[in-house]
This record gives C-alpha cells, structure tokens and sequence, in this order.
C-alpha cells in the first residue's frame, strides 16, 4: 500500500510502497480515508529536536484520521466490517492503573500512532479495538479524519465551566478555532479570541468569537467583557511565552487556564503575582479524556450546534505532503486533510 | 401607598392604602416598578393549608419585582440613589454559618419577603442593601421583575453540566420554560420538555425545545435521542408524582435529577429501583445561589443568548388581583406581571 | 472440583461435585481461597421475589473471594500465575459507552459473578482479566475475600467530602461497620452510627464512632455533634425506611446522603419537606467505582489507618453454608467468610 | 495603649503608646491576648522592596490574633461583648462581586491588617463585626492567635483530595508543619515532607509525616510510596525555586500542585515536560477561603484529631520585637507567638 514514511533520521517524508499491516486478534484493519496533518507531524517532517530525540524511523506518519473497517480481529466484538470509524491515536494499556482511574490519557506508557508506532498517512491502518470511535452516519469523514484535534479543543474547552464565562482564546490556529466555536455552543457569555495572524482571526469571528484581536488589544476587550475583573476562563492554544503571561494576567483572580499550546523554550515565570496571588487553577491539557471527551464531541456534532468545517481550508492528495508541511508552516492555513481513499 | 395586603386569615388579597416603608441604616427604599406573580401567591391569596400555616396577616405579599432606588440608608454605600435594581427575597443573616459558607440559599433561618414579612405588591419596598442586585441598563423593569423565577430555572438548570447533554424537563410553566432557553443557551445536545397542556408545550418549543410533547411520549423521546440510554439530566419542574417517577425513569444510570417542582403530598418510591441501582444523584433546588445564580443570570442576560420575554404573556395592574390568580390557575398563562410604577 | 450451587429453583445451597472451569484467552482461572457471604446469597439461597425473577438455576453462587492465579489466557499479560488477587464481581462491556465514560458501575448490561452466571463459593473461578485486582503482599486473603464489600463501604463514604465533617450512617452490618472505619480514618470530625442490635453497635464503636445509639437516640446526638445544623454526611446502610426518612431529617441543609442499603419495599416519601426544601444531594451507590474505588481501598489499607478485620466475626467451611445464612440472618454476625483452600 | 509601629520608611518596628481605636456600628473592639509572627511581618520590618512598594507608615503591624470582644458597634448582634474570638485579617466589601460569588479571598480590593491599615501587635485592635470568628471554649488563645496561618494550611491541603492520597509536602515550616499535621488527621495514605533544615523535617515527623527527608532524597520517597507513579497531591509550602520544579517533577501523571510558598523571583518553567504534558493541575493558594476554610478549622481542632501546639515554639512578649524578628529569620523557630495579655 501507499504510505507517507520517514526512512531515516533526516527530514521529509517519503511516499512509498509498504506491506499493508496485519492485525491481532484484537486489533482492526482500517481503510483510511481522510488524515488530518498536525503540527506534531511538522516537526517530524522537519526533524528538529523533539522528533529526533523522541522518534525511531522506519515509522508511518500521521495520527489523525476516519475511515471504514475492512477486517476485525477474533476477540473483536465492539466493532464490524464496514462501520465508519474514526480513532484515538493514544494506545495504552487498558489495564494500567491510569487507565482504571479514568486518567488513560496521561499514562506515561501510551504510545502514539505515527510518533511511537505506524500511523495513518497510508492507505490502511491497523488499530486496537479499543481505540476504535464509531462515527455517525451524518459525520463526514472529513470531520471525521479531525476527531483528534477537535478533541483536543473539547478536552481543553469543557473542562471549565463555559456557560455564561467570559472566555478568553489566546491562539487561532486550527484547534484554538475549534475552541471557539465549542465555546460559543456551550453559552459562553463572551469570547475573545487573540492571534497575530489576520487570516486566522478572520476564521475565528465565523466560528462565533465575539472580539478577534491582536494580543495588544486583548486586555482592552476583555476588561469590556468582563466588568473589569478579567476572563473567567482562558484556554492557552498558542505556546507563545507572551501568550502565556498574557493568559495569566487577563485571566480574573480565581480564574481558570486552560493550557493546551506548548511553549518551545522556558518560559521565566513570576508565580507570586502571575498565578498565586491571583488564586488562578491551572490545568494542562494533554490528549483527550478516554473516552468522556470523544461522546461530548459526538454529541455536539450531532446537535448541529457546532459546525467545524471552516476550519479545514485546503484538502490534498498523500503526494502533496511537502506543500502541506509548507501551508502549515506559512500560518496561513486552517485544517489540511489528505484525502486517501 | 398602593398595597395588595392579606388582611386576615381568609382568602384573597385586597388592594388598600399602608403607610410608606421606613428603612433602617443598612436598607434601602425601592419604587416598585414591575412586580412578577408566583405560585406561591396564588397559595397565600386562596390561603390553602400551607399558607395558613406558615403566614401570619396583616402583610403585604409580593416576592419578585424590580424598581428603582429612591432613598438608601446611612451605612449603604454598595448601591446608590437611582439605581435601576431587582432583589433577592430571602433575608438571611449574612453572619450566619449557612452564610459564611456558601448555603445562605437553605439557612432555616431565612425569611422571605411577601411570605414572612412584607412583600413587592406596593409601590415602595424596604430591603436590606445586602439583597439588591443591579441591572444592566440594557434590562427592561418586565425582566427585572421576573429575576427570582428566573433565578430558580438558573439555579436548577445550571447546576447540572448542560453542554452536550440529553436534557429532560418535566413541566413547562413559567420556570420549566425559562429551563428549556437556559439548556439551549447552555449547549444541550437535545432538550425534551413535557407537559400536558398544549399552550405550555407551544411555550417551551419557542424557548428551544428539541421535542415538547405529552408526558406519554416521553420515553420515546428521551429514548430516541440518547441512544436508549435515558436523559444525562432532568430538571423536574412539575412537582406531580407521575412526572417525578418519569423523572427517576428516564434519567439515564448514573443520570442526575435536579427537583425543583414542590410536590403537594407525600410520592411512594421504590428507592431500589428508581434511585439506587441506577446510581442517581438527586438535588434538591432551593431559591437562587445567593450569588452565584444571579451573576449568571446577568451574564446570560447581556450575551444576550437568552430571551426571557416570549414567557411574560400578562401585563396586569394591581386592580387586577383576582384576575391574575384566576390565569396562573387556569394554566393558560405563562409569566404574569404587575405593572405598578 | 467443590461448589455451592443453585441447581432448581427452590430454596437452598447445595455442596457438590462439578467440573473445574475452562477458561477464555483473555481470562483467568482462580483458585478461590476465601469468599465472602454475602446478604445477596442470602435472597439466592431463601430463594426470594428478587431472587427468582432475576437468576436462572443451575449456577455457582457467590461474588467476593480472594485467591490465586493458577492459569492466564494466552491474551493476558495484566497479570501473571502465582499472583494473590481478589476481583470485581460486576462483568462489563469494557467497550460499552457506559465504561468508556466512567460510568461501568452502572451499565445496565453488567453480568453478576454469583447472580448472572456462575461464582466463587467453589474451589476454582474463571473471570476476565480485566476484573482482576492484584493484592499487596501484606493484605490476607481474608481481607482479599471481602474487598466486595469493603469497596461498597469506600464508594459510599469517600463520594462525600469526610474531612471535618458530622458523619451520620444509619446501619451497621458489616459494610456500615467499614464505613465507619473509613471515615475515621478520612478525617470525619464526629461519627455518629445507629442500629437497633447492641452487637452491631458494639462493633461500630470498636471501629471508631463517636457515638454508636439506638436510631432513637440519633437526632440528640446529631444535633450535639453539629451545633443544631445536623450532620454534613449521612450514609444510609440499611435500607429501612425508617433509617431512610431520618438520613433525610438529619442531615443538615445542603447536605448529602448517600444510599447503599436496599429497601425492600416502596417508601413514601413528603419530597417537599424531606428533600427539596432542604437542598439536599442524594446519590445512589452501585457496588464500587471500577477501578477508582479499588484503588483508594488498597490506599488505605497500605496505609494502615483501617483494619477491617474486626468485621469477620466468623470462618466457616463450604460445609457449613446453612449455619452461614442462618446466622446472617440472626443478625449477631458481623462478615463471615468461607475458608476454601 | 502599647503598640508595635512601623513609624517610618525604614527598617524595624517600634513599641510605643498609641490612642486605643474607636468603633464604628458595624465594628468590634478586641482586646489582643495572643498574635502570631509571620514572615510577612519580617519583610515588614526589615522595609524590604516588597513592603516599601505595598505598605504606608506609620501603621500597626501584625494580622494574626485571638482575644475577646470588649465592645461591640451598635450594629452588631453576631458577636457579645465578652466572647473568645479570632478574625480574618483580609478585610473585604461583602457585597463586591468576589464576596457575593465565593470568591472573597482573592477581591483585589481586600485590605489586610497589619499591611494596609491598623493590625494587631497591641493591646486593641478594632475590626469589622464580618471577620469575627468565635472560638471554641477548648481553644485555648495560643491556638487562637495562629488561626490565620493555620487557616492557609487548611486551605492548602483541604482543596485537594486528600484520603488515600499519597501527599508530598516541600516546606516544613510552621505552615507546612501544619499541613503535615491536616492532611494525617484527613487520612493521607504517606505523607513525605521536605526541608533543609533538621530541625523543621523533626517538626514534620512529629506532626505525623511518614517521610520528613532532606529535598534529594524526596524522590526516592515519593516513588518508593506512590509505586512509582508520583504523588497524588503536593502542597507547594517553600516557595524556593528547586521545590517549585520538584513539586512539578514528583507530582503524578493528572496530579494537583497547590502552591502557598510564595517565590521571591521570577522561576523558569518548562511548561511542556513540568506541566502540560504531565496533565497536572496547579492551585494558587491565597489566605482562607471565607469562611469555609475557617469552618473546616474549627471541625478539626473540636474533633481533636489535629493538635497544633507542637508547632509553637516560642512566647515572646511585644517588647521582644527583635528577638522574634531574629529567630524567625534564622530558620530555628516554628510559630513564635506575641503574649499580649
């Protein structure tokens, strides 16, 4: 089968010819029929520090996608051939004392597809069962292929209370759009939304943002928001260390951060007046919940309430993999899905 | 002044001429400007069992209203003169232990206004500065009026998590039918509101019902939407038997049932199966979070994601006491208001 | 090999020869050390209207026990042979959205060791790897024998906030007897336990509460212990509707009672008064939180602060099965467990 | 009356007489017994650039205290002329947002006695009848007097779950002493304290710490307790900026960091591997929660299961100013309390 493959520890990616992959008893074969590209798969393709320190080639790149199952595996009982599926690309033990107390997605063991293990640039993927997400028959398989990353935006966004906060979104990129929307469905009072980037604003103010600004004008439009007291909620999707303090600062005392962007670098931090004196909680976010974020995903989708596909700008063949790394790395695109199948 | 007085222990209310409220240091004076009528009076007014146990004539009655301050005491410095403003009815002792700890909403030692000591169908009302809470300009006197019902739909709906939940609502007056805006502001995947009068289910699928339907066809509803597993939440608002054990029953297991509606006699439960082996968690909704509930209320109120109006269907002055009651009994009214100032 | 079996629908156990279990690849064969009885063997063996609508004969009774591994599946690398485990009795879907989104506790489809299909009064059992819970090396099998009901106790007390708190559990049998253990040892400021046998309440001193009194000495003691407000917590271990309408009486405003004990019957219940007006949060419990509830259980024993053994007022052999549930039903047993091998 | 003054913009305190304070209607008058020395009265004295940039000589310095109420404003009825009594020293508007929504502890507008007006090293002090909080007749006023510190323990400790938790504590000074002593009365599974200095880790193991270890041999402790997963819960009481990367570090996958110590500089943090990727959950603690935590407090010491007398090292009278001053700074005292009258 065709496969987006990093051959060696340098950059690129490398579309090639690989066995289709075998599965076990209780694992399933998937046709893969769209794969959202990530910017965890940018710094694959460019081999940069993190990647080389943490993966081993040959891999199969990619982790997020949908398609439908080809083959089950003996045990497989949850799951039949032909259902539209999507996946959690996070494969832990199941048995794991993380996995039992309801916090599998921090499970120091997980390994990712297209990071630890083959992934999903390719036409088939094999998956354990248990990471299977049936879609509904109304989720399209593009909306399907982004599961992951509109999870990651649900997992950061309600694991606060929304309804009725102001809510401050520092990062449009793709997930922080997501984020908006989310928390424009979920009654949020107001939302503003930062970004230095005009094109990602512009697609924050359709997804629902009430102010989409320059970080300058943040403070000015949350303090408007807010009675001057500050966001009730912020939710970090950028990693900028400006981003961060600024999250801090606008946040009101005994507010909520809500952090999902990682920063590249330190970030020098005054704990004393940014965090503790203002009484904030800080919560990192990593993944999604297994698997309470994935059913509110599923239900607000069915809802209607919510409706993701601005957010996918450009749709590309596996062969266009460097003008995908190339868009992602412009800032000028939203979401790029590879259409496979 | 103008007052609606319960004179004696006997039925009805008579609209007579009491002296002006004087207020103490911590008080302030209010021109009453709308005033919102309440199950509650309708009991005094027909001075049913419950009435005639706990009043005690001569008071004025009257709990919702909002007005505007004309006069404030020496040691009131929170609220001024002018002020557009609405108020919490139960007078509690802010020193209390329930107080000083989060539950002044159930201190047994609250007294409410137009039940325990004088109440809002007057023209001026004293409250104590620490019950008032200020409107927004962009909040009409009508809405003001109605901030205690409100409040209650408020409190049960929101402490429940709402976004992306199945939402049962059982009963649609006026509270049952700000529930039903409330959830779909808040981002419930499917609201399913029932009752058995026509005119109340038309309400409710104004406010944003998913499905408003007769009791009968719950099941089916509730059933159709969660994917048969029965409502993440249920706000009961009814307070008769049958619609409390479709309650327990179509809560989902694991499920939670937020009971505002006040039963008029005891309910045979069968504790086994309807609570327990369904692992349920029941609250039981007492007036409004003094204040969280009413910081939300504003906030939902400014975004502007809520509009209460459609359920205000009277527009009554005080003369027409008997005329009120007679509406709110025949179950063909939604909110009625005295229009006082 | 050795089993107490169900074989006709009538009343009785019977101790008889049957063939050791096989086992799936993704399970594992115990050989059953200690079991404990149970009230639920009680019904099976009397042959009750609950017992007869739910179980079909033949089949191995008994849910809680301890052992060792003797065989693992060809799947299973959760746990190896040689290795001291108890087990949750409950059988789930581990795929089923009930146990994806942390509620397995309650999925309606959960199959009963002991109930469903065969259980533990027997000298091998077959359970899915996935229900296994390893044992520290310093906890006995006679405590691994009772890990069922010990983790009732858990779920129930450690779902309410116990630290500092008035502590009420009305019942104490042997899992009223953990609970009290157990809130001792989580902080509880002042328990108070009620039951009408002296011998039970003996032992609920001996596990630690402040007060152990007739039901009819509860209020004064409550009421001494809280200032007047009642208790923070209550835990209702009986399932007597008595017992039933005092948790509700006594717990204070906004308090909390969680319900274990299974009434027999209908219960009338004044909602009005006994529940809403007070603001209280009732919460169903089923069997134990899978695996949270485990997890916290081996906390606390490691730790020390709880020993149960007081509990075990009895060791018998399989033998002895009518003496077991006649002394259970005599009410002056505390747990007895099974000696196996 | 005598009174310890910061007379001037420069370093030290004065004993000098000052007029006793009058009363306004809502006020009490207390007579001071005992005050407790905190490390906020240090940098007080000392005029460091914290103090010079937040405090406005002259003034009274001190804010932890117990005494009894000598005279009570003509608006007070919650407080008796002759009643035992501690206070909250953040003095704040009970009807700003923050008070009125939980949040009192952390409205921007507080003003702290002994910092930002008159406080309590003399012989009267006059504070809002709201901040009073009465004493048990068993609490002895030496207890009294550190309420306030003891309270931000309480909360430090009693916002995290803490039985069955394995718990690290980085700082054993008298505030970590004290929640050393908390979280064992609350039914921590282990509890590993750390220091430099001896004599604080023999405090921490006489308040109950199963591990009272020098900072390097924290994580061997913490993995040995935890199976190697990390703690639970840590409570941040050092503010030095190696325990502030430790409590990151040995905190588990999902863990809580609640952080009391307050760091003197900026500390850089690398938020990927320290805090997002770990999913932690970090907690900015400040004072008491009002008054819940105050509530909780008094629970505890009337339960007797927390004694914290063994973190009182020193009785000093005012004149003593220096001595106090000395000792704390030289890391060989716990809590040093004024003996007033």
């Amino acid at each position: 089968m065709k496969a987006l493959v990093k051959r060696a520890p340098e950059r690129g990616l490398t579309l090639t010819e690989v066995p289709e992959p075998t599965i076990r008893d209780d694992e399933v074969l998937i046709r893969v029929r769209r794969a959202g590209v990530c910017g965890t798969d940018v710094h694959i393709y460019e081999w940069d520090a993190w990647a080389s320190a943490r993966c081993k080639p040959p891999f199969i790149c990619g982790h997020e996608f949908a398609g439908d199952v080809v083959q089950v595996g003996a045990l497989v009982d949850s799951v039949a051939v032909g259902a539209r599926v999507t996946a959690e690309g996070h494969i832990v033990d199941e048995h794991s004392l993380f996995s039992r107390t309801g916090n599998a997605h921090v499970d120091p063991a997980t390994r990712i597809i297209g990071v630890d293990r083959d992934g999903c640039f390719a036409e088939y993927i094999a998956m354990p069962a248990s990471n299977i997400w049936p879609l509904d028959d109304a989720v399209s398989f593009d909306i399907g292929g982004i599961h992951d990353p509109m999870g990651n935006a649900f997992h950061t966004a309600l694991t606060a209370d929304i309804p009725g906060a102001v809510v401050l979104i520092t990062g449009c990129g793709p997930i922080g759009a997501f984020a908006v929307g989310i928390c424009k469905a979920a009654g949020a009072a107001h939302i503003i939304a930062t970004d230095v980037n005009p094109t990602r604003l512009a697609l924050a103010r359709r997804m629902g943002a009430n102010d989409a600004v320059h970080p300058d004008a943040a403070r000015d439009a949350v303090m408007a928001a807010s009675g001057g007291h500050g966001a009730d909620v912020v939710l970090e999707m950028s990693g900028v260390p400006s981003a961060v303090h600024q999250a801090f600062a606008l946040a009101r005392p005994a507010g909520r951060v809500n952090m999902l962007g990682i920063p590249a670098k330190t970030i020098d931090v005054d704990f004393a007046s940014e965090i503790i004196f203002k009484g904030l909680t800080i919560y990192g976010v990593v993944g999604r919940r297994m698997y309470d974020t994935w059913h509110q995903m599923s239900r607000f989708l069915r809802a209607g309430h919510f409706d993701p596909t601005p957010v996918i700008t450009h749709r590309l063949p596996l062969e266009a993999v460097d003008e995908a790394m190339h868009l992602i790395k412009s800032g000028e695109a939203g979401k790029i899905i590879f259409e496979i199948a």
